[in-house]
């Protein structure tokens, strides 16, 4: 029997990081077409943003000094000289004069602010100034916000709306991003059949990290390629394998990862080609099983079968694979939620355990409910929150304690503070307790 | 004049809920095509999990009984009788029998329990049992995970990766869901010009909105007609308002919504149809100049012309209009992080703020700094991680009071406990200090 080269899990995050390298393949979108995409360079404005000298509140464009001292009882004496229209020229004025100006109006060379239209009063083609403004007041210059020639985003940068309307405030209309990784799954297993055959036979199982992974995959943006389950077989594993391996960027296996007869994952994987395998096993719970192999330039990832195990090596492993084909600048903060954990968990030194949590709000604080089941249970997966990790370094986590918890649904948008947010979680969840057992 | 009639903002998020309704248009979709959508029915499963007795060990499947008082000094000795092979039948065992199981393995009809590889030794065909088992030891049985019948997820979910594996587990490969909601977008505006032109003209200015509010939209799966720029002319608006509206599940328009004789919003929202305009003003800042009316059934908004308003407002009130019509369950938890103030932030009572913040680490601590900038300014709202409110109820906010931040970006996956995260935010923004001004 062969023995797991089983590698801590600080080694191989770092190894995925020195090992993988971005594509380089790249496309050109619209920014219609951005969202999400990661860009494969910088990107500088084509233009100043705004273009033209405008006025930031609706008023009377005047030259500031015209309305010095200007106040409620001794107001400034100006001419109407004309109404700026929005999107049009400015034109010009003199000394003296004052042109009515929208919001967003470019302003008429000659003036350099402007007067609020609560400080001014138009009396036939008078305007009496009721406050005096300072050069520059209520105007945003040219190339104030954005200057053209300035880099507005980096390579890396995973476009979100806000990004994308920089850039079309500054005039790109089409950015270079990353072509979107391909990745194929193939399942391996003789009880594995796909999801939707009509009626199992006994002893078959249906094919739940396709799914699972594919979905996961899907939220990354990446293209999937299903190649469907290979029974175990040598020769039949190697050449669907390397039939799918052409067509992708990386390639990810699930089952067939742990030391046994029937396990081919590991001869099939070194078979794709040089260097081949790296990591033979983490040293992490569940997901210990872990293949990571490189053939030629392309990254290939052997999964536990365990449905379970294998979608917590996806969010801990392969995530970072996809994220650095696309060399994606990572998250800029911590994403995880702090919680009190509700039971002591003990764990053994040298191992990193991933521990699935549901979330509940006690007394005003929120609390780790640690999820478990009996080892092959799948219906955990959908009652749970999120994940905790109980480092390598600890021999457990004790109750009360403070833990970061890994969120699986993420939401954007604004909650109010006026909302109670109390009832979600019960909403969502009913009021079935999952039992505690291990 | 007219003066808005302005809306407390809770008040406009019950009025949401109330107000419109879920589309009832609903289609059914695969597995593989059924990530982040939203279940329109509740889901039961189909079959039981696992659909047989199943062993959770690679072992022996065995009569527990026949291996009581087995030791390691004196074990039970049984008759092998067999090989059970992953995917087929486990066929049956007699008492004193014993048949070699793998993990998943179906168990025999006669066995109740799994003795482990490591607790036995197969000598000729005799097996030395060293430890005894209780009866359902290293057993899943039948039904033990998910009952077929029993209702597996809820109306309104939206599928994540774990949900979709317990489904293709639980034998439901084909889902009814809510179908996409069809979003239109309209902007207007004299300035306002397609983000695509080549070179602008003077007083000219592209529209971020369109691109802004249509990335938004994507990111909630909805699908987005993008209706173009409409001039400040009203039966142009109307007639272009009226052949989008048709079209859609919701109408947004953006620009417009303010007083002013340009303003021809209110004009549009009301002929669309009963029973019109619902709220016209919101207590917040900035996004004061929103519009909610409803035309039949149909939910009808209008944004701010700024894209800084736009989004806030999006995030706020829009998201929560679209969720609606999925009846998509509210996220299950509080999303927002907890960070201190660095500086004090007045406001005014009766009015919520919201301000845009860049979160950064400081002595360990997460601090949420203030991304000021002229109004009218665009570039700001690409350097701020998320938004933090400053509650209706408050004059402002203290310098060091902790505060909850609506992130912007989301990630999902595992953070490992053993990672540095200190770099990540300085690696993206680069070392510039967006300076406090107001």
């Amino acid at each position: 029997m062969k023995f797991f080269q089983v590698h801590e899990t600080s080694d191989v995050l770092r190894l995925i990081e020195d090992t993988y390298k971005p594509l380089e393949r790249t496309e050109e979108v619209s920014l219609y077409e951005a969202f999400d995409r990661v860009l494969a360079e910088d990107v500088v404005a084509s233009e100043d943003v705004p273009g033209f000298d405008r006025s930031t509140v609706d008023g009377y464009a005047v030259r500031a000094q015209d309305t010095y001292g200007a106040s409620e009882s001794m107001p400034a004496f100006l001419d109407v000289s004309g109404v700026i229209e929005m999107g049009k020229e400015g034109g010009a004025i003199a000394p003296a004069k004052a042109k009515y100006i929208p919001t967003g109006g470019m302003m008429p060379s000659g003036a350099d602010s402007v007067v609020m239209v609560e400080h001014a009063e138009e009396v036939g083609s008078l305007l009496n100034v009721h406050k005096q403004v300072a050069p520059g007041e209520n105007v945003i210059k040219k190339g104030e916000d954005i200057q053209a020639g300035s880099r507005v985003l980096q390579r890396g940068h995973r476009l979100q709306p806000q990004d994308l309307g920089v850039l079309a405030a500054a005039g790109v209309s089409r950015v270079k991003v990353f072509a979107k990784p391909v990745v194929g799954i193939l399942s391996t297993g003789d009880e594995i059949v796909p999801p939707e055959t009509k009626q199992l036979r006994p002893g078959e199982v249906r094919d739940v990290n396709t799914i699972t992974i594919g979905a996961a995959l899907q939220s990354m943006g990446a293209d999937v390629l299903y190649g469907g389950i290979v029974k175990d077989d040598l020769q039949e594993y190697l050449r669907r394998a390397r039939e799918l391996f052409e067509k992708v960027d990386l390639l990810v296996m699930s089952g067939g990862s742990s030391v046994g007869t029937r396990d081919f994952s590991v001869q099939v994987m070194e078979a794709l080609g040089e260097p081949g395998i790296l990591v033979h096993g983490i040293s992490l719970k569940p997901g210990k099983p872990t293949i990571l192999a490189k053939a030629g330039h392309k990254p290939v990832v052997g999964l536990p079968g365990h449905p379970v195990s294998a979608l917590i090596v996806f969010d801990l492993v392969v995530r970072r694979i996809v994220n650095r084909l696309y060399d994606r600048t990572p998250h800029p903060f911590d994403p995880r939620i702090r919680a009190r954990l509700s039971r002591n968990l003990p764990s053994a030194v040298g191992r990193s355990d991933y521990v699935r949590v549901r979330l509940e709000k006690r007394d005003g604080e929120m609390w780790a409910i640690p999820v478990f089941g009996k080892s092959g249970l799948i219906s955990v997966i959908s009652e749970s929150d999120g994940v905790i990790e109980i480092p390598a370094r600890k021999e457990g986590l004790l109750q009360g304690e403070w833990v970061n918890v890994n969120c699986f649904v993420t939401e954007r948008g604004i909650v109010s503070e006026e909302e109670d947010l109390s009832g979600r979680h019960s909403a969502q969840r009913g009021t079935e307790e999952t039992p505690d057992c291990c």
